[in-house]
């Protein structure tokens, strides 16, 4: 009788101990995502979100960007700032620089290796059994009309990623596709930055904001 | 009475003289204007078209084509291979090279040097009194899904084109929005060549075909 | 009697009015001579070694760079910047962008069309009987050991300009051999700026004083 | 005594068996190495002269190269291409596309980044004590005067291989030395390329005997 009652608030206890842990999110990317921890940033944003809708304690956020970053770069340090921190869930959120790099200083990635690179680090981070969701990069300026240097070279890798998501079964979280609906209802200037970033590229609080609510619905349905 | 004949017959005769001239039409451009007056190029079945309609003898059709030239190669060359044959009309066919070249050799042309040097090239062919029709680069690459590498910059450098043509009340053969509308119903495998081009740039029978079928109405209305 | 004495005195007023009117000096470039006129620039330093050497009244200096600007930028603006204020000597010193645009936005200049255009520049400069000075390009980074990422490239344009100069029996400014001269017995650790520049590519106060210490001799014999 | 016997011919046995086992050594690489093993590629000139001295059956030779590579296809395809196969030594001969590439396509690697793919690609070829040999890529342009236009982004990426070279202790073949000794004795008319090159950067038949002949001292002493 005695051992049974043991038994079963050690049962309790685990189940306790298993509910208050933590589901830790790794957010896995560039400048953006490095930005992401400040105060108005995506990734503060997004745990202010989980705050108010009471869900604070059930996760932990942590930031892996690192300015400039490529899809090679990540699967570099892939061991050591996310698999090592053993999450949960990983948002990869990389692109920008890939497309970017190639005019600004000649080193941007061919696409075919974008790829390759893009599925090595899916393979990786499945193998750890970590939930992982895919990001398209959104935006190389914010003109509406299609007339953004990059916009078609972007539109190019959105369509990588959303393959991959596709073919490898993972949750795609379609920034591309937000930002070029938002802008096109919501900049009757077409402006080319101002509405969702700072500087064609770089979130505004706005656009952090926008981001943190695209991917919340990923994670608490 | 005999003086009135004479005075009527020169009369005559000099309409006959000033409608026998044919009027000289220079096509300024790339490769692809180089390569139009190959047997199926498109300044030749421009000229095939006018012979059609009876017109052969009212026009005079010259190729001035050079392959990798960008805004500027023409504003070089405009004295001698254009305002030195004293043509009537002007198509000038570029801007291609002046995006092209950013990836391929790091060689293409910043927007506004793009524009100033139109406008330099506009200025000094409008001095010389011929009639000027502008055309905006048509394709690199025929995915119609806004997803070739260069998309995004072939339109804004087809608006800065557009705006030159409104601002200097010029007529505009709007290759660009041709293409483009012709891809998206012509191409439903979403192919990047091989329907209106060989190669993602150059054009094919029916490419030459389809350019001169939109010149020609900016010519005999 | 009186009469020739008029004359005389004219002709004396006409000889003082000649050797009184300065000769004036256009300097035509880029961001390196647009920041030439300012308190430590070179040009403001050459005029102030022409004041010592008492030579300041000979001379009126004018500053003609736009940050930025290539070769066929100055070929653009030579007839409203250099020709319209009819110098007697024009300093030609572009080249750096040419070459560096490449890398950071994909819009330098091919070779051959560098050569083109300067020849261009060089002929209608000569046909308004002006003194024409060709300055070579000096640095992008100062590393000594020929390991700057464009090392290569200016050399070669450094070449082209050269040759121009020969062929056309120009004065030459070797800028960018002196700079690698005095970086091979001045620059001990191998840095790639702080030597005569700022920033790999502007001059610092020194780098000022250097270039206008080249040039002099060029103007005075 | 019996027993003593066959532990002698078992040790004999044994002994021959390591004596006639070929070390296995893998050229891994980009299209130039690729091109290795061609009837006369470099590795194949390699394997014939040291089937001239003899040590035919102490080497098995692989060639793993493949066209387009820079450091970080090497390090993604590593395990696969050259761990698996349990090589004795590597030869990595990397770095003209890593250069090339910013020209041409806008995808070359950052030099940063190329250092740190490629120290992260000696620590796994390390730890599996295999041993490494570094080669500096040879020449983009043959011409000697220091006016190729990537002359002084190979000297750079060359200084990094050396440096990496000297701090793990590696053996290092370096090409880029050794074309440049080459071409300043050979090459009197200062060709761009046909001394060692058909193309500039492509070995043709003397150029891959060079290779072969550098490396095999490294193999051999």
């Amino acid at each position: 009788m005695k051992r049974l009652l043991i038994i079963t608030s050690l049962f309790f206890a685990m189940t306790s101990f298993i509910q208050d842990k933590p589901k830790k999110i790794v957010f896995f990317g560039d400048s953006i995502t490095q930005a992401g921890v400040q105060p108005k940033g995506y990734i503060t944003q997004f745990g202010q979100m989980l705050e108010q809708k009471g869900l604070k304690d059930k996760y932990e956020l942590v930031g892996a960007g690192i300015g400039g970053n490529k899809i090679y770069d990540l699967y570099l340090r892939l061991e050591d700032d996310v698999l090592s921190k053993k999450p949960d869930i990983v948002f990869v959120y990389v692109g920008v620089n890939d497309v970017w790099h190639k005019a600004t200083s000649g080193t941007g990635t061919d696409p075919d290796k974008f790829e390759r690179f893009y599925q090595a680090l899916i393979n990786k981070i499945k193998a750890n059994n970590i939930t992982l969701i895919l990001c398209t990069p959104a935006a190389i300026g914010e003109k509406n009309d299609a007339s953004n240097q990059q916009d078609g070279d972007l539109n190019q890798y959105s369509k990588i990623i959303r393959n991959l998501a596709s073919k490898n079964n993972l949750a795609l979280c379609d920034l591309r596709k937000e930002f070029q609906d938002y802008n096109s209802k919501n900049n009757p200037e077409n402006k080319e930055k101002g509405i969702l970033t700072t500087d064609r590229v770089h979130l505004n609080d706005l656009g952090n904001q926008f981001v943190a609510e695209k991917m919340l619905p990923l994670i608490i349905k």
